[in-house]
């Protein structure tokens, strides 16, 4: 399973056919391209940034191997001078980001490429590829993260999942969105990711009694013996059963144990399950239920008090079921003419699909722990800008469509930039945090969400706005391509 | 990018749990495994079996690695002996299943394992996401073609599918569905998928006008020029500025052009487009089509007898937006006693989760080339069965839950088995068919539904039905069950 290697070839064709042409026409063209989203996912009032670290070692680890290179010929569109580009072909190219498990915005760019137009055509794809789905299930996991209040979540969505990557994947993605395990042993492998299993209806059934299968595994793993108590039926064979097994656990000392539920009225089964279980002297024996979850079911199930410790989550978390794909685009923001970057537009029939022209970065004011809005601006006014924030001057924010509305902003205390250098000349520039740090910030970062930001109908909306001098271009650049478009 | 190797961890930690279980106390039992899926996609009337091949060469080259050994240690929970166990491990099982591009329905076996338990226990769950997956993307795709009647489907939702093998398996799989070319260029090298490619927005920007860049273009690649006309302004500048092109185009003879309309309304868009084209003395120029296509927009445009001549499906394709998991499951049916093979039954507290318990298969009716019914039965029966449909005779078909309800079904002309052997003893045993041929498949098998099962909405449903036999089987169990869970 190489995970970052032979992937040249993950891209879509007339990135290729592109490049080609670039090569021949304008070959040493800089450009700077922003990945960013239009739409929040699942109607939601945030989402969290995932994948950075894998676009890192995809770009660091890129290459065209002599197949590829022979599959391209075999296509007769590529000419030799090309093909032989691409042998020795390498990044050099240089990216600032959003660190993963930040926050983001529908909008606002997470991460800036600038580079050679040729190069920075190619990674368009496997960029939006890696990022978009990675930042979806992170998204998806956070919401589910916080509706579970600090509980416990699994992650087990690997058989449902969109092929093997597909699983892989969003089983980092979920992890660094906050879910604590996942039983996908080849993730476990891979991030380092803590896994966990508890059994299937099938050891059950092979067993020539319920009891009998619940005993055998005791015998096993008497240290996380969770029994599975569905297969017949819960309460009147299911859960009897397993509270004779897990007293003689008890018997011996060992408390970490536990039952599944995995169908039927979660709420009803968990409370009664309960009662049953405390009446047998066996308070400690945790509830893990299952069964098409999500952050609306568990935030229904917790708001009901239902005594369940643990969360096992899988279609609906892997496959971001109710909204499975993020609207990530990546476009041109600037080209280099003679020697000086001048921003580009794309103008579209559809005003929501106007671009957000020039090299920019993001000011994100917060005031006392809790975030209140994000200035996009253009990196020229760098200086400016953080001059201002550093003495907490008001700030103009403009709004991205309206340009008649605008807010001021005075009433912070704490800024930060949310793009910063990742790569430099195809080479990662700084240490990439591990996997349960990023966890952490993600954890972190729900903290200073204001709860109306995270209601799952209709949340407020966050604030995402332009500089001055950014809304100032974006008209200018509208109404010349309006005018006179050729 | 190994697609088959490093795959043996690709499965969750309690399928290794319970393999040491089994490997310890009932190593040489013998089990029979169904997997089938409960409810159709989409809502629809008809799904298109697909990802057999990737499954086979998996079971193939399925090994554990020394790594995959050590991270196994690592965790605590094995024996020595069963890790020596697995270091040698190789399937052994047989496999009998349907034929990729075949219709399937719900409830009915579509593919059966039989092997040792603890062999068969491990194939669970990189079956579910191999076979899941393609199986609900074929069907999405089998949905657009016959949406789109004919015309060609182009497949480019490689940036928004769920992880790399999202997108590879995708495009897989929406060429056995019937589309005819993905833009994904590994996908292409890998199955040998015609590949195809138009051009991004950001070539346009990157010139110093859309004309420009039109004329680079049609330079470059003049056999396929199809030119993106909506960056600026699609009637105003990208039409006009595509037809000076064509035309010189056309004036050296060259036909095989178009354009591409990527947003706006393109019913009224496409139609204007047309016009003009047409006026201009292009009617040979064609229409692409793309923006969040799936096949009830692809259906509604047809029925407007909008000029459409090719669209892309990207997003909604790749992910299956509107349902974007297949429902199957792998369940025991049935487990070898003293030499005899026993039938399983998991009960449930949820009706619809009772399994259909004993080794089975799948006959299917036809009349005219029209598809009938399905029956399931018990393959101790299967003499007897096939027997009668060689003759003609009458078939009694029962509903799977309502015992009351059956139907005869007497009025067919022609009769197949839905699963046949796949793989003896862990080795592929047919010749598989190539993609084309699986694809062909598909659209043939199309022509056998019924426009009543086609229906977007509430269609027919089709029958899928127990034998005699079968049914009595299912009753006795539950019966069982219920009365003595232990």
């Amino acid at each position: 399973m190489e995970q970052y290697n032979g992937l040249a070839l993950l891209t879509d064709m007339y990135q290729l056919t592109m490049m080609q042409g670039y090569y021949k026409h304008f070959a040493d063209r800089e450009t700077v391209f922003d990945m960013f989203f239009r739409r929040p996912p699942f109607g939601g009032g945030y989402s969290i940034f995932a994948g950075l670290e894998t676009l890192v070692k995809i770009i660091e680890n890129f290459r065209f191997t002599q197949e590829d290179i022979d599959y391209l010929k075999s296509l007769g569109l590529f000419e030799e001078t090309f093909l032989e580009y691409l042998t020795t072909f390498k990044f050099t190219l240089d990216v600032a980001a959003a660190r993963e498990g930040d926050l983001v915005f529908p909008n606002e760019p997470l991460i800036r490429v600038e580079g050679n137009i040729i190069q920075v055509q190619l990674l368009e794809t496997i960029l939006l590829n890696t990022i978009n789905f990675q930042t979806l299930i992170a998204t998806k996991a956070a919401r589910i993260s916080d509706a579970a209040k600090g509980k416990p979540i699994m992650e087990f969505g690997l058989r449902r999942a969109q092929g093997s990557n597909g699983a892989i994947s969003a089983a980092r993605a979920a992890y660094v969105g906050g879910v604590g395990a996942t039983s996908n042993v080849l993730a476990g492998k891979l991030f380092g990711i803590p896994v966990k299993g508890t059994m299937a209806h099938s050891w059950v059934m092979a067993y020539s009694s319920e009891l009998e299968s619940f005993e055998a595994y005791a015998r096993q793993y008497p240290e996380s013996t969770i029994l599975l108590v569905d297969t017949y039926d819960t309460l009147r064979s299911g859960v009897p059963n397993a509270i004779t097994v897990l007293k003689k656990l008890k018997e011996r000392g060992i408390t970490d144990f536990g039952i599944r539920l995995d169908s039927g009225d979660l709420d009803y089964l968990s409370k009664e399950a309960r009662k049953m279980l405390d009446s047998a002297g066996l308070p400690e024996a945790k509830i893990v239920i299952s069964n098409e979850l999500d952050e609306h079911i568990i935030q229904d199930l917790e708001r009901n008090s239902v005594p369940i410790d643990v969360f096992g989550v899988g279609t609906n978390l892997v496959t971001a079921k109710e909204d499975p794909s993020l609207t990530g685009v990546y476009k041109l923001v600037a080209k280099k003419i003679n020697g000086t970057f001048e921003s580009c537009l794309k103008v579209s029939n559809e005003p929501s699909k106007i671009t957000n022209p020039g090299i920019k970065n993001v000011l994100r004011l917060s005031k006392e722990g809790r975030i209140q809005g994000d200035l996009i601006f253009l990196e020229e006014e760098r200086e400016d800008v953080i001059k201002l924030a550093s003495k907490g001057k008001p700030l103009t924010l403009h709004h991205p469509n309206y340009d008649y509305q605008y807010i001021e902003i005075s009433d912070y205390d704490d800024f930060k930039l949310l793009l910063n250098p990742v790569i430099k000349e195809g080479k990662c520039c700084i240490p990439l945090p591990a996997l349960p740090e990023i966890r952490q910030n993600t954890l972190n970062n729900l903290q200073t969400v204001d709860q109306t930001y995270k209601r799952h109908l209709n949340p407020h909306i966050y604030k995402v706005s332009l500089s001055e001098k950014l809304k100032t271009l974006k008209q200018e650049l509208i109404s010349s391509y309006i005018k006179s478009p050729d």
